[in-house]
Order: structure tokens, then C-alpha cells, then sequence
């Protein structure tokens, strides 16, 4: 939650020269490091857009013309922090390396920003069903990779055999970790440890 | 959120009789009545507490006394919802029990207001950290309950033993199961299949 982050200065009011039709690469790192600070400091809940375009120094038109809802920009604001966050567990081990990786992932939501920003990712998709498409065919794919690459190194070293039970484990592990992140349950770290178990117990009978 | 709601008329002010510390069962029922109406008919972004008072011809201290919040009163909605729906298959097969509960589960949320009135509860608790307090340790576990039944009955038929797995097993179906409804996929039903597979024949080498 917000009130655990730690809090950040605020940004100077910046002025900003006109733009074009293309994204200006500063404009939208001003925009996004803005959106961060309100979310690192304050939560969701002060997160309007009033408050990002003071923050940022920008304006309405310039922010919704390069993301087409808050969802979308918030979307921008929690890919471009997950970039910093890289786990390639490779024990090895199956189990390990799943334990491994949701065990740093629930402690980066946690410990920065990334899960409020995520919950609020969620929030927003709720209200355009049309962000929820693109949520479901883009984000939660790409959100997924670190989890299918594991899988991957399991089935190429013969650990588990390839197939849709693989799609099944994915979505239950990612599933199972938003449910956590959105009831504020991130503390309770051995609850990924036996759901771990128990997918890869299931996909080594498989 | 409220500001991209369509606009709606202003409730004309009814004159209310004075009610006492006790909830009234007519008006708490009119106003849940209210309530299902506007999700079912224009959902959750027309959800505001002007159209509740007008449509329930009630008045905003009313509600507010009975509920904190939208979010309380939107688990109510759903709970009240919640008791006309009632799976107990019981085919002496705990993977056919999960896949009968969780594919009537998913067609009612989706043929229904109750799918998107969990939506707009999972929306408005996240924007109280009381609620989402409540939600865990009091709604979850309420709906997670058939489940746990049906888990209860292949333990005592002997088909799995009983241990801290099959919470796991609770929780990620439940976990998979949100997660396709708030990215709008109620309708690949065989993820069902495929999800309850895997933590079956997890849960029988156990």
C-alpha cells in the first residue's frame, strides 16, 4: 500500500515547450515519473488527473492525446518500472525457480510501488471494456514471459512435459498472485510455496 | 470512476418518515433491489449514490448509515444475489464436482448481474484498506465455501488426503477464476477443465 512507500520530492512545476504529434520522450518520462511520485507517495486514491498534470507540468489534452484513458497511462507507468525488476531464477529446479521468482515479485510489489500501481491498473481496466481486452491479449502475456520461460527450462531439461496443463499452472500462479496483491495479502509468502508445490506436483503426473 | 459516469437527473428530495437505529428489511431490501437493477441494466459505471437514492427512493444518510460504503453495500447486493445460486454436485468424482460448481459459477456471473457486481466490488474495495480487510478475512472465505465442501467430500470418500494443499488448491481456482472474470474470459469454460486437472492430480499424489 502507498503508506508503506517511501516518499519521494516532489517534482518542480516544469514548463514545457510545444510539442508535435509524436511523443515527446521527455514530456512522457516527466509525465510517468509524475504519475510514479502520486502513486509512490499518495495511492490510487490521488491519483486524478488534476494532480498529474500539476505534478508533471503538462496538460490534459497532451496527456490524453498520447494515452487514450488513465488505465492506459497507468499501464505505461507500471511496464516502464518493471523493467527495473528482472528475476532468471535457473536452479535448476522447477519448484525452486517458480518459488524463486513469485517470492521477488510479491516482495517488489510490496516494497515499491509497482503494486499499487498495479492494483490501480486493475481498477481502471474495469470502467473501458476495450482496456480490458488489450489487458487480456497484451499486458497479461507479457506480464506472464518470466513465468513461461521457466516452465520452458523445465521442459527442455525433461523435467515436465509440454502442454496446455502449462497454461493452466501460468494463469493459476498469476491469478493466484493478483488475488493476494489485491486483498493486501502479500506477507503471507508461504502461501506461494504451496501453491507452487502443488501445480508442479500435478505437472510432473502429467 | 465517478467523473466518467454519465451524467443522471438529480433526485428529487422525497420526504422520508423517521426511522430508527434498526434497519428497515422493506427499505434495505429496496434499496438492494435499486441496486441490482442499475448494475444489471447499465453496470457498474452508472453505479453512482445519486441514481441509487432515486432509483430506491431513499436518501444518501439512509444508506450511508446502513453501509460504509459503496463497496459494503455492493458485497451485500452480491451476497443477497449470491444465496439463489446454489451448486452442490456431488458425482462421487472430486475433479467432475469442481468442474460442474466452477463451470455453473462462471455461467451465472456472466448470465446475470452477479458477475458484474463482484467486478464493482472488487473496484470499490480497493479503495478502502478497511474493506479489503473485510473482504479477506469475511467474503473470501465465505464464497469459498462450496469449493471447500467439495474438497471436504473427496476427503472423506478417501480420494485425497487432507492438508494445507488443498487450501492452496481453494485459493488458485479462486484466484483463476477472478481473474477470468475481471478480464472479461467467462467464456473459455475449458480453462476450467484444464486448471482443475492440474491441481487434482496434484492434490492425489500428495
Amino acid at each position: 500500500m502507498s503508506d508503506t512507500a517511501k516518499p519521494i520530492k516532489s517534482a518542480k512545476p516544469r514548463s514545457r515547450s510545444s510539442i508535435g504529434a509524436v511523443r515527446s520522450p521527455q514530456s512522457t518520462e516527466a509525465i510517468l515519473d509524475a504519475a510514479t511520485a502520486i502513486l509512490s507517495e499518495k495511492g490510487y486514491k490521488a491519483f486524478t488527473m488534476d494532480a498529474l498534470v500539476e505534478r508533471a507540468g503538462s496538460s490534459k489534452p497532451t496527456i490524453y492525446r498520447w494515452w487514450r484513458s488513465k488505465g492506459a497511462l497507468l499501464r505505461d507507468v507500471y511496464e516502464r518500472a518493471a523493467v527495473t525488476f528482472v528475476t532468471s531464477p535457473d536452479t535448476g529446479d522447477l519448484e525452486q525457480d517458480l518459488i524463486d521468482h513469485l517470492r521477488s515479485l510479491w516482495v517488489w510489489w510490496r516494497s515499491s510501488s509497482a503494486g499499487e500501481t498495479l492494483r490501480s491498473v486493475f481498477i481502471e481496466i474495469q470502467l473501458d471494456i476495450e482496456a480490458i481486452e488489450e489487458f487480456r491479449t497484451a499486458f497479461l502475456p507479457r506480464r506472464e514471459r518470466t513465468l513461461r520461460k521457466i516452465f520452458a527450462r523445465a521442459v527442455s531439461r525433461g523435467e515436465i512435459i509440454d502442454g496446455p496443463a502449462i497454461d493452466a499452472a501460468v494463469t493459476m500462479l498469476t491469478g493466484t498472485s493478483w488475488l493476494h496483491l489485491v486483498t493486501a495479502n502479500l506477507d503471507n509468502l508461504e502461501d506461494i510455496d504451496r501453491s507452487v508445490a502443488l501445480v508442479v506436483r500435478g505437472l510432473r503426473v502429467g
